[in-house]
């Protein structure tokens, strides 16, 4: 119940957030709605392609398309309210990438997989829409780069996973906690700009510089 | 059977479009048949891969792989003849997208798929090919900025749709309904450069600017 | 038996290259760990969705993950350690190349598929994990401008599946053969820079120029 309500306030977020990146690319309405599309539900569609976990969420509940391209029409009538209200954003996007990630170890736990896969699963969910979205748009992927975003991924669902199966706490418990875990951890990252470190490799070898060169 | 002799109209005059995309770009040999054969059949991929329809078509018949692999090696040959038809091949291409459309609307059909995952089926078997050539060769795609090519491509499967479940017609007069009206909408807009309004978005808050530049 | 050792040696060489590219477009480490990742089992997993064959090898044997992971951390550390390495490397993609090849064929044979279709289970094994990298990097798929890399693949994949049905030899001789055969071709390909005519086609009319210049 607490994981619905957090679903929907999450592919919401994230339809409108997709729709704003679009915005940047001057893509027409069509390209506008498939980006939020991509970035709300492409991380959940992408988990149950790879684990052949079927019919995917939006296949059994197309309602929600149907609401997420409301969102994404509404935003480009009002971006710039939208957009004035990015510190909000900031946080649904926290909110978002813990329910993802959550969601993900859950549906990986309910087919009986183990703890790698459902870290996996977990993490699948929490971030490769965002980097559908940045493929589409013709980018190096966002999440490579950005504040311990895939890091709180991981972290999150190590955390519900070992709170599911080794404490005696309910589900919705597990849940809450690992939400004020991931998100304290997700706003400690951005106020601080604390990231992972880059790793940079530069080879002289004439090989190798051909290839970079193209 | 009139669907199947277009969609064999429609893989051979995509798979030469692919074929002439790819030399743009310079690439080898196999380069070019790959990226002929993903804007082809891509799309029916995608499809069946996301609504878990096995086993796909080239699955079942490969010998259309052959084929249209054929057909780019001899484009390749004679690129400067199938491009002095391109008026032809932009019919062809059309007819092609209204083509797919149907074919999608239809298998999602008789899989038992309702109104939403029916369009959601017949528009990624339309675009998806095109959208995965483009990321192939390294663009943003150019669906999201051609002349109202997905719209088409919905209006279509609504209509094909409607035409099914709620007239008496028998399905060929369906097909062939959507193909003309499918066909002379995006005639039409090709003859006007019809398109949908572009959404931009341009925003100077520093740290969004920061991500754009990257 | 051979295939599974070679299959190890494929997937940890791929990892570590997979690792130094991703170090060229300064990644941060989790970037860096799913390029790796990508490089190394992206090709298996793009083969067993297209082709419907669940579950997957990592699903089964998550223990490759963290093997895969321990080896990228490791690049990262010492990276010019293994670049100085890169004649051997080049020696050990090859043989990676040939053993995705022949283990996609094998998959694909005994999911009972013919002779097209068990080729290109092979090819899309053997490449399309450097194509995913590539894309997730942004750049154009080197594997479309190398010396003979997939053509090494489709002729690997033929000799390995007429070695098995047309010839009495067992099947570790087959792999053995097609090993050999496949490596020396593509060392004589490296060394004397033998590749695939590149398709080059230009094009001044207006319309198809405007696309291009997006």
């Amino acid at each position: 119940m607490i994981l619905q309500t957090l679903y929907i306030i999450a592919i919401v977020s994230e339809s409108i957030t997709g729709t704003l990146a679009a915005g940047r690319h001057k893509m027409d309405l069509f390209g506008v709605l498939l980006i939020a599309l991509v970035t709300a539900i492409g991380g959940g569609t992408i988990r149950d392609i790879v684990l052949n976990m079927h019919p995917m969420t939006w296949v059994k509940h197309p309602e929600y398309v149907l609401m997420l391209c409301f969102c994404s029409m509404l935003t480009t009538k009002i971006p710039y309210f939208f957009a004035s209200l990015s510190r909000l954003f900031l946080m649904l996007d926290a909110i978002g990438l813990i329910a993802f990630s959550i969601i993900g170890v859950n549906k990986a736990i309910e087919h009986e997989f183990g703890f790698i896969v459902c870290v996996i699963s977990g993490v699948i969910t929490g971030i490769s829409g965002g980097i559908a979205r940045d493929i589409l748009c013709n980018k190096i992927p966002l999440v490579f780069q950005k504040e311990l975003y895939a890091s709180v991924s991981i972290v999150a669902c190590v955390l519900y996973y070992c709170l599911y199966f080794y404490t005696p706490l309910n589900a919705d418990v597990s849940v809450i906690l690992t939400l004020i875990f991931g998100f304290s951890f997700r706003m400690i990252a951005v106020k601080f700009k604390l990231s992972l470190p880059v790793f940079i490799y530069e080879d002289s070898k004439k090989d190798i510089d051909k290839d970079s060169k193209k």
